[in-house]
């Protein structure tokens, strides 16, 4: 029911249980690029293991910890944005997504990650806002480039990528930055 | 971040901790007005109270048990509106609302209560919405006569409201109803 | 070990692990009738299930939120009665029950059924008493009618019934009511 | 409501929070005698410290390890028996009492006692069970010697009792000897 | 990481889940032997198995409830020696140990069961420490004896060894005697 | 009990509830000049508080997420030294430290800490090792750099010190350079 309109074709929505068949969809049917960067694919088999993602999202809602949400595009359910946690002594997060591959090249990311950026910044008053992106994801990165965070390093070996481990590009937004820019 | 458009200037949002100080504020300013039909007014005395509330609401949601919006007019927060619990086996949940002394008399409520039906029968795909409003309690039954809710009985003394225990109306519609009526 | 004696052949215990094998037993025996009006029946293939029922009836006891106990007729474990939650701050609980087939037609249940809704208003001091049967199921609605429960109303599609939705007619007893009575 | 008749005068009930004043006003009535034994007397100032003591007891009781009994005799809660723990695995328990001044010296404590054990052994089916006295209450070791427990021997320093250690005297007795006993 | 050294061969060190193999080597290459005192050894069938059973020794230790540590023996996990719980109220706790066939004899667990009863009464300064031992146990009596404690009893059928209650006898140390000693 | 030696007077240990005295006496007598960059020390007023940290950090440790250990200089705690949590999945860790005022500049975290990387890398197989010091915390960077950690960026307000927010510097170490490097 709750949804942020970001354009005309465009919202994103909190993820409830009656989304799993839409969630596992879109999942199933970009699993091969999906799982060149994101460690999770494999293990989501059936529509009820994209239930269990979505009961654990809830969860995390629950306290106080950050969301998940989907990012709609039209009528369909083309990917997820989210908070991984939120570090509230500090009062820092970090926003993590994706898309099916039949919603990439429009700039839908962009404009999902900017909304959520600046819910991070203005409602929930967070004062450090970072993505993370794989260093060898250029798509990854366009968006926090977009959005003029600062590339500020790259944490080496930092995830597990099935076999593999790969280097973190750390882009970081700080809320005078975004409030002054806006 | 999250809302439910009603019209131009109504909408609803799912009640987060920064919105704890405007939740106290609508409570505390018709504190006497809220205190005949609603148990818990005297126990709110301090925004920190409002902000346990929304902390038990947020994981309500987090358990996929139902959720608790405000209902916001203009700029104000005018109200709350929620299922009380989902009863997932028999497909039944409850709707509970209030609204501030200044936002009354203005069909705020039936509009946000519709919503609110409708995305239990449509979304949710429950069986059974019930409204309950204590007998004398006239403004509150409005809402569900006008939704064309069933009158189903009444259950006496069924809540405690400080020393005395009042009547419940009961007010039911279900799923067929409802999609046959739109 | 702790019983409540209701005649001389009768009487209540509360349902413990070790009382299992015959929990299973009257449910198994009465399987057809019983799956008529409980929900829960086909769920209950083995004496482990009938036990793990019993944990969870005891969990509930040792929360304080109601009891599940069995229904002795001489030496057989004839069916169950139980409270299904206490809601404390309204003072107000609901009792459930059901007789294996080989013990209906006795007036066993409104004996039994006696003993609990005077422990609830005397010992517990709880100021409601709801009993709700399927509006079809009629052995079911003569017990409250019996105890001189006033007919309340009837909540329709209340409860999913393998494929089908029932209506509850409620039936309720107020403190001053039954010790008037008494 | 739930009750083990003992005789004529006496019986056991599960503890439940409606026996909170009378639980306390035993407990304070014979403050100065219990606290030579009982090393939470003086932890217990007011009735809400005995609820607390019951919603425990029914917990344990709720996880299927033990009970907690009043001990009632004629209209007046006289003391407490109870079990520790019950260790599943090794079908074995601890069996622990107290009764008020004005009640000893009538022989209460051994037909509760009696009653106790013969659960433990015909109902739970446990294979052991233990009582432990402190070396220097002879009141205490006298039940499990009138019951016909056998003395397997002294563990040292085993119980703080407010400033001191003092010495448990150990009685156990098995499944068969009280079977055969019977 | 943390080791306590006994003797320049012989250490004790935590148990840690990267121990998990070693753990289960050891098990399993004196399943014969061990099994006739150990009432677990049936139900450790895979290294995973050993690996759950270091955590729930982790969690032990993390709820400051005592610890499990492995005796290694040159660079052979040769046993496992811990305290079986703390009863911090009373300051008093027990000891359990095993160890390989291959290790026996050499006299390991006599020294390393000394280092845990020093670090019992000198670090944790506990009042009491128990040995127990299955009465036909020799060789595990034998441990106690050596390091002076004191034959405190024999209790009956305390223990369920497959399809047998074996007695225990208790030995006793408490600290002024062990300080005394040193 | 459990330690790691790191030269003739320095070694670790886990910090248990018995050493809650030393570790409020160490942040006590340093309290100035630790809270120039650990954002927790003004809420440490009492040993008993520091006892709370050291229940945190065994419950930590009891979860396989990391330890806390003392860091001893002859008789004296000196400091402490720990993992923040453990990353399981993709094999990571950070490490934080501090020392008491009277023990810096004797190379003792340098020592320390390359005994808790090398855990991390040869005991616990983890893949990448981080530290991370504020930005102009120039003794806390000294560590990682003898140890030959790289330079990996700075991460803008990332903690939030008191009224401040301070930047990060991260250094990082991976398996396969620091297996290497010995």
């Amino acid at each position: 029911m709750f949804t942020k309109q970001i354009d005309e074709n465009t919202y994103l929505k909190l993820l409830e249980p009656h989304h799993a068949r839409q969630l596992f969809a879109v999942t199933d049917s970009s699993r091969k690029s999906l799982r060149t960067w994101l460690p999770w694919v494999d293990f989501i088999e059936t529509p009820g293991q994209s239930e269990e993602f979505i009961h654990g999202a809830m969860k995390q809602y629950g306290e106080n910890n950050g969301f998940q949400a989907g990012i709609w595009f039209k009528e369909d359910l083309a990917g997820v944005i989210g908070l991984h946690k939120i570090d509230w002594p500090n009062r820092s997060t970090s926003v993590g997504y994706w898309l099916g591959e039949a919603f990439t090249g429009r700039g839908l990311m962009t404009k999902a990650c900017r909304e959520v950026v600046d819910h991070c910044f203005i409602e929930l008053e967070l004062q450090r806002v970072e993505i993370r992106a794989a260093s060898e994801n250029r798509k990854s990165s366009a968006v926090p480039k977009r959005l003029g965070f600062e590339y500020e390093g790259c944490l080496r070996g930092s995830e597990k990528l099935y076999d593999n481990y790969v280097d973190h590009y750390v882009y970081g937004m700080l809320r005078p930055e975004w409030v002054n820019k806006g």
